[in-house]
């Protein structure tokens, strides 16, 4: 062996053995080879036996055909198997290549009586029941693989425009939002001591701490050094509110960019990457997308030339009060864009995603910066078909002057946010930055109604299995 | 313009403007460019001044020429700008082109009086405390950059090798190595309701909840479905203990897989995985390793070809008794290593990396597989110079009777594990993993002394900042 080849061979750890998607791919015919993986589904016939062996590297899995069926009587759905066998085309419908057994060892039985994870169908609720077991499914290993190709392709698109991965804080010592929606950490209880004498409860941190709610803030110490900086960061949010679409906690993809000076230029940038996403071929989605029968997102809304509609929340109120639609809260100019108002614009209105831009300054936190009308923010929210709001963006407030202005009349604590108006007072550029949440996103490229079947261990008020 | 240029105008976010790594790699000269950035540093001559722009994109930066020095007179260091100049050939050393400055424009200004961020060398406590200014110094600006081109990489050696990258949970009920390390979420507090009732404390999750040691438990419920999973993810210890290897709130890589057998397979793959990311070129890497005038990693250690030292602990703790070393504890078979036996084994013994395997089963978490001397328990750590232990993994216990009587032994809830037990019951596949502290690997590779440095906004023990 080569050097060369040693080198390959160490890299690509094939002393493992090959995956499923490794087998697949590979070249090689009517070798002797191993494969690894679990019992999918065995049809036992006369004179011939099939079974489908899955190990999660690839959505199908691998056909291992049997000659003597008696070698699969062992076999029971669910079981973790090592197989010996040929590689050889297949002669029937739905894959080009199968196994041919010769040797089958068991590595872990799978009882089928008292397995959970049966063949028919499953409620959704019988499998969040069963939160170790669920990802064994077929939609749930798509809605994981689904996750990974995701990442991947905005770790790709962030890295070729020069964003940096960065890792914020997840305990914080403040609350972005300040709704009290964080959750806090408790204390170090009392406890005896080696002298025998009994501490107080202390703050580990000497003080309140949190779990964060957005990196935002954190991420504008970095992109005040480092122009371009991203994040996918767990996020907590202690609501008790249970809708399809909020999780306790969830993972927030958040950008944030010096020297970016219009709301425009923003959209543009989160609608670069989203379509960036789009355009990604996953098989992983095309499932999950025929398992509804139908596709959330359209091929023109990933069309780099077809740019997405942008309105003003003026305009965009106007719209609603003018649509003739019923809704349940009259859209008032200065009130916040109710689900139902959100839902309208982006399925009835643009057919697609838009962006709203320019929310009152009165129902938006303190550092979104000020337009020139004294009445409205450089914001903007993304509403898309199906899911609402996607992402939320803003240029923040740069000028010391305003910013300060703005925590004193929302009552913050001016000494708590000192850092933060520093960071404008040493050569402070002008920036801006979004958030979009994960689970979202994979909840509108998979078309699953309900956040929390895209994160694989979901958390929500009153629920925390494993 | 036609549509393929739109989209790559589209893609790389032109409208933008160029970062300066984009304008440094650019083909283009003499053109009139616009680039943004912050003022490292002024040098003002006679006729001519020179400055450093830096954008954090490169370590570098573009040296900026002004053939009128008056023009640089509204200069200060960290103030953020906008200049429009011509990008030329440089006749002087250090950078094969500069921009000659035609206009400056002081997006926001920098008192160089009050600004904390001097020129001259600042201590490493002063920058602690300077949190949210201190990623401006040129070792945080590389720290933050090294960070992102160690996770590309690791993000590409485990795609190559089939891993899937998964998100587990961070509040979770249990925890994991039970030794009170966890930080526990406050219970909500009480509260008037509308009907002016007063709630009592609960829980949110109506059960005590902490924040995550490890992902461990829960990588393993996906790698019995989807074989390789991986994850970076950060992780908490409720430590009071201060040592330049410890952080409460830390980013630790795990990965886990199915259908490893050995101990000796799963060194492989760790091996395989950091020899990979010593392989990458990094100029940040190359910046840091000369800011302490060594490296601390060597080229030998990249090298495919020379497989790292392995030993077990049977064997090390014999080589410890002999070594004629003097250590403050003796080493013992049964004990475990002490930093000082660690730090012998890689500097003084291998030289270099070195695997320590099979430890006795009385000091080791009760998941490790056993070995069938009944003794020893099938897991690793592995070594390295300056650093100690930067990897610690095992093959984990799929037998389900030895699992339970390992909780038992252990004392451990068996209620609580038998989410965990009951993957072995369906279909368990031999498995291990891995975990890797992410700071500590930084640290290595940077040869920076305290993982204090290798991680934005640290946290420890009576410490939070930001």
């Amino acid at each position: 062996m080569s050097v060369s080849q040693k080198l390959l061979s160490r890299r690509n750890l094939t002393q493992l053995g090959g995956t499923i998607r490794q087998v697949l791919a590979s070249k090689s015919n009517d070798e002797s080879i191993h494969v690894h993986g679990w019992i999918k589904s065995i049809r036992l016939q006369k004179r011939i036996a099939f079974a489908m062996l899955h190990d999660g590297t690839t959505p199908k899995g691998l056909q291992v055909v049997f000659r003597n069926p008696t070698q699969a009587k062992v076999l029971t759905n669910g079981a973790s198997v090592r197989l010996t066998g040929a590689l050889t085309p297949s002669p029937g419908p739905g894959q080009h290549r199968e196994l041919v057994a010769e040797a089958v060892e068991i590595l872990g039985a799978c009882d089928p009586e008292s397995y959970p994870i049966q063949k028919q169908a499953l409620t959704t609720e019988y499998l969040r029941d069963h939160a170790h077991l669920r990802v064994r499914t077929d939609v749930q290993g798509a809605v994981l693989r689904l996750r990974d190709t995701v990442m991947r392709s905005l770790h790709d698109f962030f890295h070729e425009n020069d964003f940096i991965y960065v890792h914020t804080p997840i305990i914080t010592s403040n609350d972005t939002e300040g709704a009290g929606e964080s959750f806090r950490l408790a204390p170090i209880p009392s406890r005896c001591t080696d002298r025998g004498v009994t501490t107080q409860d202390t703050e580990f941190f000497n003080k309140p701490s949190y779990l964060t709610v957005s990196s935002q803030l954190h991420l504008e110490v970095l992109s005040n050094a480092v122009a371009r900086v991203w994040t996918l960061s767990p996020c907590f949010r202690a609501e008790r509110s249970q809708t399809s679409r909020h999780l306790a906690e969830f993972w927030m993809l958040e950008a944030e960019l010096s020297f970016v000076r219009s709301v425009d230029d923003l959209c543009d940038v989160a609608e670069a990457s989203i379509k960036h996403v789009l355009r990604l071929q996953s098989l992983d989605r095309d499932l999950l997308q025929a398992d509804i029968g139908a596709s959330w997102t359209s091929t023109a809304a990933a069309a780099s030339e077809v740019p997405w509609a942008r309105i003003t929340y003026t305009d965009a109120i106007r719209e609603l009060q003018n649509s003739g639609a019923r809704f349940e809260f009259t859209p008032l100019w200065g009130s916040p864009l109710q689900s139902e108002h959100e839902r309208w614009l982006a399925d009835s209105f643009a057919h697609g995603p838009i962006f709203v831009t320019d929310y009152p300054v009165t129902i938006k936190p303190f550092y979104m910066r000020q337009n020139d009308d004294g009445k409205t923010v450089a914001c903007f929210d993304l509403l898309v078909p199906h899911v609402g709001e996607l992402v939320g963006g803003s240029l923040r407030e740069e000028r010391s002057t305003l910013l300060e202005a703005a925590i004193k009349r929302q009552g913050l604590d001016e000494e708590a946010y000192r850092w933060y108006t520093e960071l404008r007072k040493f050569g402070g550029a002008p920036h801006g930055g979004y958030g979009m949440g994960f689970e979202r996103l994979i909840s509108w490229l998979g078309g699953i109604e309900n956040v929390r079947e895209c994160i694989p261990m979901p958390r929500w008020s009153g629920r925390m299995l494993l």
